[in-house]
């Protein structure tokens, strides 16, 4: 199996000379898929990411439409002669330089939206770190329930309140209960906080019925992007038995801006195995290209800006690392085989969210209630504050980069949400 | 509050004549909205059932556009205004008689679809009777979790499956693990059930981030449909710890292809009040006009046709009857109000499901599950079969009417699914 071909060499550089620089996501081999405009009122186009610019591919004469479910629906050859086109055509060198030099915008200057419509979203629970620890808090001696590793745990969020990175919310209200409480009251979530996650955007659906098996579940998706799942936990802790999290979790969740696509990734591939003496997956789980590469080395970070860094010029400080192939226990393929085993049917910008990435060790965490074992430790930054959950005008953004010796490093630009106070009455 | 006016005159009689029928589910006092279409690859249309008939708004003047979002989305006053027009268009003695009757279709010769695009789909918990049992069978000494008589119980769903009436659906696949298996295995679901709903059609959305108010709440209410939410037991029992029901719930959902307005409810409206000695609702869930008038008086009724009773030309057997106004715990107001208390953004035409609507009494239990006590009691047919939960070839349908002395009857049509064999791979 190999996926490699030339819009992988780690020699090609660009005439967009930001895509050169040392530490760019958006070098030539990356090539992600976004939407952009440039006035509010606008329709948003189709772009894709190089350098600190992007192209607009209806303009540089590549797409027709200008509607993002037509790229996610190529077939896979379209799509890998789409790659190569772009790839050729933005190297150093290229004979369409001056041409698609028209057709560029500075991210800086455009707007970034959601990277397509998406119908459903479903969110995962593949990070068994995060399982087994969120677990912990609440059975210390069995914290993985007897499901998690034979079925790829999964449920329905809501895509309405799906917002572009950049875009604030408002902190919840809703109803909790203190333990010691009678009764509960509604008020602000006192326990808010993120979660590090990776979204899958599908590409091709499938026939209403008809599962997708292992050995296609990959032909099914587009990319993939970062992806933060906010969540209430106060909220979550009294809402969420008997059916699943809610209010805790559908008042936002933020995705970036740009779809890094399978063909991408491809270099960063890596054999997917399981501890020893865990159960093998199902048969319909399994395939023997998805052990040998079924999974993607994507190193993440969390970085926090609080207020008072803002006001001080300071950036914001990383919080947590993983990587997404030691956080998730199931791969993007089973992903799919699973969801479509019962005939459920995916469309074109459907959404994955993974599940907290969570790395092995407690400070590779990919949520505060981890970080913070519950609210009980709270994290010290280098300036001295400290945070249990996210105050008002804590602003989280996700990082995402693959490096490998002999490949390029991509990465995923970044993903972020403010917190806005919550509303007074 | 006087919500009635002279649509709802129960002396008013139609022009179309199958509309005045005893029984029938469309006289001119219901009006309900849907969709069809006289050839598959025709757009849909938007229409008003009428006795047997269906008029073509756009046809009869009525409507600029053809999209359902359109209806949708109008102010009150112009749906108000919207219904008068159609009442008094298709009254015995209307002027319009003659050019409308060119605008109509026999409901029997034409595709109905599913009455609006779904965005979001959200399925609620409100059957108190229903949450009781269920919760009886795992937990018999306290079937009722802490939360339920406080917090609306409700979890997405998805919408891409969900399918109109008359649409069937292959049995679907998953994993499942008997109690006293060690491990689970793949295969079709043996405990295959139904879900006697209500759908709650969402008109005028909200704001993101703004919360809607009880007085508010119906507002962004379009009117009630049919549901069915198929369940596949097995699966969700060995799924849903922790997050919730997932491939259980998503193979399909059956919607009923008519809206029947808030406004044609009207005259079925009852006082919602609790149990004595439960807890009030807090404040944000409560007021004065929902209390007095919050409740629908819907009869429900579940019928089901075996592939036996087909082959003989029976039309199947009445296997449960409830009624909405003493199922549910919580109203239609509430649950807009709390979906949105934490600025949830609803969009027109999401989907409500109201959760599984049981009677207090045993035999009105709106599943399998329940009627035949978890499997464990089979219920017999009077032709002599028996059911524990649904065998292939059968067809469930679900029907709803409204009666109230003073008042015209009028019903919600049929929701109808059959259950195809799995996939045999």
């Amino acid at each position: 199996m190999n996926l490699l071909n030339e819009t992988h060499d780690p020699a090609l550089r660009s005439w967009v000379t930001s895509a050169n620089a040392p530490g760019c996501d958006f070098p030539v081999q990356n090539l992600p898929f976004g939407r952009f405009r440039t006035a509010p009122a606008e329709p948003w186009r189709i772009g894709v990411a190089i350098g600190d610019e992007v192209l607009d591919l209806r303009a540089a004469g590549l797409l027709d439409h200008a509607a993002m479910a037509q790229v996610l629906t190529l077939p896979q050859a379209e799509r890998s002669a789409l790659r190569l086109a772009l790839s050729r055509g933005l190297r150093a060198g290229s004979r369409l330089q001056a041409p698609w030099s028209t057709c560029l915008h500075a991210q800086t200057r455009v707007e970034l939206g959601l990277p397509c419509d998406v119908g459903d979203y479903t969110d995962f629970y593949v990070g068994i770190h995060h399982a087994t620890a969120v677990g912990k808090l609440f059975r210390p001696d069995n914290p993985l329930l007897p499901n998690y590793k034979w079925v790829p745990i999964g449920y329905h969020g809501r895509s309405s309140t799906l917002i572009p990175s950049g875009t604030p919310f408002v902190r919840p209200r809703s109803q909790v209960k203190a333990v010691d409480a009678e009764v509960p009251t509604l008020q602000p979530s006192a326990r808010l906080d993120f979660e590090l996650e990776l979204g899958i955007v599908v590409g091709p659906g499938n026939a209403a019925g008809e599962p997708v098996a292992m050995a296609q579940a990959e032909d099914h998706v587009f990319g993939l992007t970062l992806f933060n799942d906010w969540s209430a936990r106060d909220v979550q802790a009294w809402e969420y038995q008997p059916l699943g999290p809610f209010l805790s979790k559908n008042f936002a969740s933020t995705v970036s801006p740009w779809i890094v696509t399978m063909e991408a990734l491809a270099p960063y591939r890596q054999a997917f195995t399981r501890p020893e003496g865990d159960p093998q997956p199902l048969p319909y789980l399994h395939s023997e290209d998805n052990a040998q590469a079924g999974a993607f080395g994507i190193e993440l970070e969390v970085w926090l800006q609080t207020a008072a860094m803002r006001a001080s010029g300071h950036a914001g400080e990383c919080i947590s690392r993983s990587n997404f192939a030691e956080a998730a226990y199931w791969t993007v393929a089973q992903l799919v085989a699973h969801h479509t085993v019962n005939g459920c049917t995916l469309r074109p910008g459907d959404l994955f969210g993974s599940g907290t990435l969570s790395g092995p060790r407690p400070e590779q965490a990919g949520s505060l209630l981890e970080l913070t074992q519950g609210g009980k430790a709270p994290i010290r930054m280098a300036n001295g504050e400290t945070r249990t959950f996210l105050e008002d005008g804590d602003e989280v953004t996700l990082k995402g980069v693959c490096r490998r010796p002999g490949a390029a490093s991509i990465g995923f630009g970044s993903c972020s949400g403010k917190v806005l106070p919550a509303l007074s009455s």
